[in-house]
């Protein structure tokens, strides 16, 4: 399985697809950070419903007719009710399934200090996709991401448990900041040339390769995880289109 | 009362005041609108807080102990927890206290539509500050402006509601967008040479013109607002700084 799945998309002049009724339809793009959180919360909560995969360079029109600016993920319910950005989906998710488990914090204090670190974690790596989008020094905007990576580890220094949110499992917190850690070891073995994420993290961030292996062996990361040779393919395709064929 | 209120502010070298106990404590600029959003939803609430008026060129090195990046607004609770980020702080003070009632509607889906929109408008409306700390063009900076209106007159029109929130009261979603409508006279003003915002608007903005008078009156949006003869005060003194003591 590689980047052929791409090929599974909606595009543009495809056909609406038939959904089934009474479960919410969430529309996607497979390699999208913000689109996987949905999914993983999705899958923390073994919530039933049904995905379809848009291609994002050619939008079929019938997506943009029910979802004027395009935008995904997007979540769809009954009615033709449209959600979208990916931490309002989610907090939606858990708020209106009881599914499997909740995936908040029953203190609101509590419930807010996460929601900021997940809101700041998610500013911090808006600029992931430079790596791909942009012709920027690599080594440069490798050390963006270290920086945020020190907050992460500070954070897991101050509270002390496996997951930010606790000892058990993880709990949203950790489900919509996972999308950027599991990206790293592709981005480590491109830019720094370096095949063993967890030694080339190791020195600077013990804490983080340690939170790192603890949510790889979570079922909701297994099952929504891509692995470290399709993200590192996906990221190599894109490379060569904007910084040449040589790289 | 103008501009002379800023001599309240706590400075750096300023000792820390004592704090009542048992109620939250606001650290606020005057006239920073995400600081007024967290100000109008105590107000509606009818909160029991203190207000503490921070500098933003030249804050306390207390404040700087207790909330490390500095920003306002902050809200701190019993045993030194803070919080930040406006809508955050807004969405737990309506989820902690009861209060005089609840801004938020009980629909998990009414209520993620609203945040969406309270998001977005504030995103388009990030840019309000280059009026008075940028160089560019005061009228295509006005242009996005009303750009960022014409969703709210769009959402006010598919609504058909006095209130984005309903008919009755403004929701959160009304407070947290109103600081940037209560500065469009000022801005009208200063860019447009029009005192009367109401004549300029009401053209291509009949709606909005009518939510901004249904708002004026909230009891609320009175307790908080600024005149709109202090707002203008307070851009021309910075658009001066930046632009020139002959604008």
């Amino acid at each position: 399985m590689g980047l052929e799945m791409l090929n599974d998309n909606y595009k543009e002049g495809s056909k609406e697809p038939s959904k089934k009724e009474n479960i919410p339809h969430i529309y996607s793009y497979q390699f999208c950070p913000y689109v996987e959180r949905v999914h993983l919360v999705v899958a923390a909560k073994e919530i039933n419903c049904e995905t379809f995969n848009i291609d994002i360079n050619s939008k079929p029109e019938w997506f943009f007719a029910k979802n004027p600016l395009g935008k995904v993920p997007a979540l769809e319910l009954d009615g033709g009710k449209i959600l979208t950005e990916s931490t309002i989906i989610a907090e939606y998710l858990d708020e209106a399934f009881e599914g499997k488990r909740k995936l908040q914090p029953k203190d609101a204090y509590e419930k807010c200090k996460q929601k900021i670190f997940y809101e700041n974690f998610g500013s911090v790596f808006s600029g992931f996709y430079k790596i791909y989008r942009s012709k920027e020094d690599l080594n440069l905007l490798f050390a963006t991401i270290e920086n945020g990576l020190s907050l992460l580890e500070k954070e897991l220094a101050t509270r002390g448990t496996t997951f930010i949110g606790g000892n058990n499992d993880p709990l949203m917190v950790d489900y919509l900041i996972w999308p950027w850690l599991e990206r790293l070891p592709a981005i480590i073995s491109i830019i720094k040339k370096e095949k063993d994420w967890q030694k080339y993290l190791s020195s600077n961030l013990p804490l983080t390769v340690k939170y790192m292996q603890s949510m790889l062996d979570d079922s909701a990361v297994k099952k929504v995880a891509y692995s470290d040779d399709i993200h590192e393919e996906y990221f190599m395709f894109h490379i060569r289109l904007i910084r040449g064929d040589n790289f």
